[in-house]
């Protein structure tokens, strides 16, 4: 009774951190680089800091960003968002979704997420009384039923949560795919979190389909993006959501009192920094080449690749090298080979045949070449 | 149904903001620091970003900050917190509330609120189900009257938010209060919110009384506390709070995945610039001088000047000038006197004899000097 949240314990990217620390090893498990951003990016903040950009910024974030914002997503999948009222920075993603689901969910509703799923939905809906209605996803491909996910939709249905590009799988939904969520909704109240928090993270050549880019959908969306994945500034904490104005008014409603905004030099920065559209569009090319390279290496070891379309993740099947649960398998990698990574597991309610660890490859060359090293002698 | 916060309009702080750009008045209603931050500490920002300080920080936020947070407590407060385990670093003060709120607040359960009170406490009760308690202060004196708070105490009591230098009278708990306070929450499982955000803007020789000097209380207490008011950083968003493990543990829960961090090179920055005490020790009089500057002038006037012992705001009694509503006068105000100003009213459920408006004097003193030169033409 004392605990509203009795099944949470510290999230795994935090444990795996530690202990990738305590025995000095390697760390691919949480999901940030381990090179820097942009100089002109942190020389912009600088400046802004200097200007005077240092009270408090609007509650919905600077006007000038939002603009930016919403003329990336015109651009990128034709849908024109209103800067003033359907657009709010927030502190990271994370934020954003934590004060949409709270703006929303009651006691009792039903939120149908997608596993395995980043570790963050389940909590806030929970802590919000509101109910889990998982559907999971297999192993092998990771391909969504669309029969299966109508059967999961009730008249409780509220909310559902999709994230493309897919943390841990690195699958995208297709075009078929958000046709069909599309339909799913049709003639529902419910709303659609899309978490594209690694939009310009696809590879060989394929698109990214934005929940913004499907007119039946956007009508009842939030679509959440990050900066931190973007531009290389997880330490930063900025990021956003868009959404139409009477979801956005109230989004608002909460975030005005739980965070009330965001760092006002970083945006200020970040409004100048977005001007430059190569700041990332070149951002898949970039993450192709380390997955290229990492994967090249990986070639020769007893590993099985999983295919990756986008994310900085990449899932590795270890089925051929021994029996051991994810965990159990994960933690000795850190103990004995000095290697960090993220068990599928943990992104899992159920447990399956989790013979899959992820692993980050938004690391220098150097440090993914450490990594193959030792994931070669296994 | 819609809405789960129907009664929620803009934050008065947005609204008085905004008003006042759109007349181009002077602003002297949300609390913040029209004056830069020290230059040292925005090139500690700057040094930190260089070194690298771009990626997630640790959850509850950079050790080496918890630790210099843990030492100023202990050194002003006599309170040993453990760094690790009972400190944890918030996006502001106000993410820090709402995140305790959301961790312990569930339907049903009662809060006590002393009212005036800053606006962020209420929805983040509403929004969990919580149902909000007031107790009303008077406007001459806001003294407390313990046996008033103690009737307000039954089963369902979950929490107390004080709110201590107080947000917008001025006033300040006495060493007397907190000992009711203890006092009244002894035996019950009552868990406090104490607000100190302004805890080292206090005047003319007197202390604040943090609840965490008294063992019964800080052993049921959040204390909270902001690097924004006190290092005139509003816009950087960083604050902290400190609670027993227990608690502590509850609220990290939520805080790991309401907004995960806060900015890393930020936090870098402020333990640094935590190193010298006197960054903090000297703002008491820093702001006392404002104080006196703004009131010596305002002599002259048709105000009636309310006691000031803390915080950086001052009420004034508009009684012998108009009768018009607090909010009607300060919309007035901002109109044809060009200078925006809080109406009491927004802190208070309650319509009273309202006849109090709140001015920041967080201000130069050519702003202060032009805002007496408005108000002394009344
Ligand atoms: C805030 S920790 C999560 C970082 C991340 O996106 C991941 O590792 O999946
Ligand atoms: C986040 S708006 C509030 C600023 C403030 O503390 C006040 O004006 O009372």
């Amino acid at each position: 009774a004392f605990s509203k949240l009795p099944n949470v314990k510290t999230t795994i990217f935090t444990t795996m951190g530690q202990l990738a620390l305590k025995h000095k090893a390697l760390n691919l498990s949480q999901g940030f680089p381990n090179f820097k951003p942009d100089r002109s990016l942190i020389e912009l903040v600088t400046k802004a800091m200097e200007e005077g950009y240092n009270q408090y910024a609007p509650m919905p974030g600077l006007l000038e960003l939002r603009e930016r914002i919403a003329y990336k997503m015109e651009d990128l999948y034709g849908r024109r968002y209103n800067p003033e009222k359907e657009v709010t920075v927030t502190v990271g993603a994370t934020q954003a979704i934590f004060t949409i689901i709270t703006a929303f969910i009651r006691g009792g509703d039903e939120v149908i997420v997608i596993k395995p799923a980043y570790d963050c939905y389940e909590p806030a809906i929970e802590v919000n009384g509101g109910v889990v209605v998982p559907i999971q996803l297999c192993n092998s491909d990771f391909k969504i039923n669309w029969e299966e996910f109508r059967s999961k939709i009730t008249s409780k249905t509220k909310m559902v949560i999709i994230n493309t590009p897919h943390n841990p799988s690195g699958t995208i939904f297709s075009e078929a795919d958000m046709l069909q969520l599309q339909k799913s909704l049709e003639g529902t109240n419910i709303i659609l979190i899309s978490d594209e928090v690694y939009e310009h993270i696809v590879f060989d050549g394929q698109l990214h389909h934005s929940a913004a880019k499907y007119s039946d959908l956007s009508q009842r969306s939030f679509v959440c993006g990050s900066f931190g994945k973007t531009f290389h500034i997880t330490g930063w904490k900025v990021g956003y959501c868009l959404g139409p104005e009477a979801l956005m008014h109230e989004f608002r409603k909460v975030h005005q009192f739980n965070v009330f905004c965001v760092d006002h030099a970083v945006q200020k920065a970040l409004a100048t920094y977005l001007k430059d559209p190569c700041n990332y569009l070149e951002l898949g090319a970039f993450y192709e080449a380390k997955r290229d390279f990492f994967l090249s290496e990986l070639a020769n070891s007893r590993f099985k690749i999983k295919p990756c379309q986008g994310t900085y993740f990449q899932l590795l099947d270890y089925s051929t090298i021994t029996t051991e649960p994810d965990e159990v398998f994960a933690e000795r990698l850190v103990r004995e080979y000095k290697i960090a990574s993220i068990p599928i597991s943990s992104f899992n309610t159920n447990k399956l045949d989790n013979n899959l660890l992820r692993f980050c490859f938004a690391k220098t060359d150097a440090t993914l070449e450490k990594a193959v090293a030792i994931l070669c002698t296994l």
